[in-house]
């Protein structure tokens, strides 16, 4: 059963408060070398369908109800157990 | 100049309501073949500093500030333009 990473940002004309407020916040925490800080969404799930299908369920449950299209824009990649962002808890 | 990713997730062992919450709505939403749903934060930002000091700051930023260690894990990785999430923003 593949398992799907899929990251959610605002789109690039759209502000994003959180991430500015990092970037303003970093020199402060010792890190003044970040630039165009965004911060979204990251979604992991397995998803028990064709590989054909895959593509298609991915991007309709993104663009249906996972993301806002009208503000926001994502990527989606399959990541074995080694990928995932929970690997080493 | 690196453009770093980090993905957060809850660690395994912690409970994720938000990723719990979307497992029982996707059956009502038409895609009920989706198990172990996890949702955490996705962050990219542009690092200036040495390729030999990336690891070392992208692990002290994450443990310092962009994750609570005790109840969070994150992987990270360089990406290129092509792979912002926003990239087609």
């Amino acid at each position: 059963m593949p398992r799907v990473a899929i990251d959610v940002l605002l789109k690039r004309e759209i502000l994003d408060p959180q991430g500015r407020a990092l970037e303003r916040a970093l020199p402060g925490l010792g890190h003044g070398e970040a630039a165009d800080v965004r911060i979204g969404k990251h979604i992991e799930l397995d998803l028990e369908v064709a590989e054909g299908e895959l593509e298609a369920t991915v991007e309709a449950m993104a663009d249906d109800f996972l993301t806002n299209p009208v503000i926001e824009t994502y990527t989606w990649r399959t990541i074995t157990t080694d990928e995932r962002a929970d690997a080493n808890s």
